[in-house]
């Protein structure tokens, strides 16, 4: 049993450093760039606020989940925003292998039990597949989205980025998991892109 | 539905003040003190990770839920450091008044439906009547203990706290929701408070 909670309590002292990694995003007030511990907390009441928009049947817990453990691995990779490299660097097959050894050795810590049950709720949400997975990945795309609304422009004034590039890189992804969501963002972002 | 959504964001929007709320309590590395917002996430990934040392039955979905609108008052009240005020300030009378206020405020933001539901979250983690929210709130209090564990003293050092002020102001919350953990962490405390 001590070994246990010494396994889960190392886990959650690492866990503690993805409060020190830096998003390209700010907050709303524009005062600071967001770090990705707040970002997972926001993102998970966002599930909280926001389960009516999900598919019918969708576990709002397990999406839930899936948040509170989806950036952990950028404690060994960091953050890529989505609109760096002209939109190239998010997602590369190297940036997806590096995430791999990260979540090797991060949920590694985790006695076996609950790192393979952390683990398949991170795998799910990468392979954005199941309905859950895919409203998760939408609320993660929404939320920066938000953010540059509230503070005038945001990480699209620091990449230069068209309409057509939030609709490609962005949009898609929300409007495969939450399609209202989208419908109603994508008319206030017309506002600031027209 | 539009008036529906704008609702939504405009309370997620407004959540978003929570990560400019401080607490006296530092990240685990000592760098700087931690903000309500991702102390909120880390106590949501704490209840996942932990959730084999909530008493039987406890619904762990409904911990989380409470862990993540536990703290939005402090968007008007700001943190009340358990060891500030000689241990006086936490959850006195005016503390409390204010925060009820503030719920009234925060949390009618929201459609209220969804107003109810997670206002409903925040009073039952306030009452600390029920198993879950004798859980979240002893997680509430493990959480700095780690933190001050790691950094080396951390608020212990900054508010002078002795042994026994440690075991009567948080550690009996630790035990009452998670009497392993406590036993466990107690141990690791003497050794600083040697």
């Amino acid at each position: 049993m001590s070994a246990r909670l010494e396994a889960q309590f190392a886990f959650l002292n690492e866990a503690d450093r993805l409060k020190s990694v830096l998003r390209a995003t700010t907050l709303c007030d524009g005062s600071r760039v967001e770090n990705s511990g707040e970002h997972s907390w926001h993102l998970a009441l966002y599930a909280l606020v926001l389960a009516d928009q999900a598919a019918p049947g969708v576990d709002i817990n397990r999406v839930i989940k899936m948040l509170l453990v989806h950036d952990l691995v950028e404690i060994d990779v960091g953050d890529v925003p989505i609109h760096s490299a002209n939109g190239a660097a998010h997602g590369s097959a190297d940036t997806q292998a590096a995430e791999s050894r990260a979540a090797d050795r991060i949920f590694g810590i985790l006695p076996n039990d609950l790192r393979d049950d952390l683990r398949a709720a991170w795998e799910e949400f990468e392979a954005a597949e199941t309905a859950e997975a895919r409203f998760a990945k939408a609320l993660d795309r929404v939320q920066p989205v938000m953010a540059n609304l509230q503070s005038g422009g945001g990480t699209w004034t620091t990449y230069n980025v068209t309409a057509e590039q939030l609709d490609s890189r962005v949009g898609a992804k929300i409007a495969k998991g939450a399609p209202h969501v989208w419908a109603w963002v994508r008319e206030k972002t017309r506002l600031y892109f027209k």
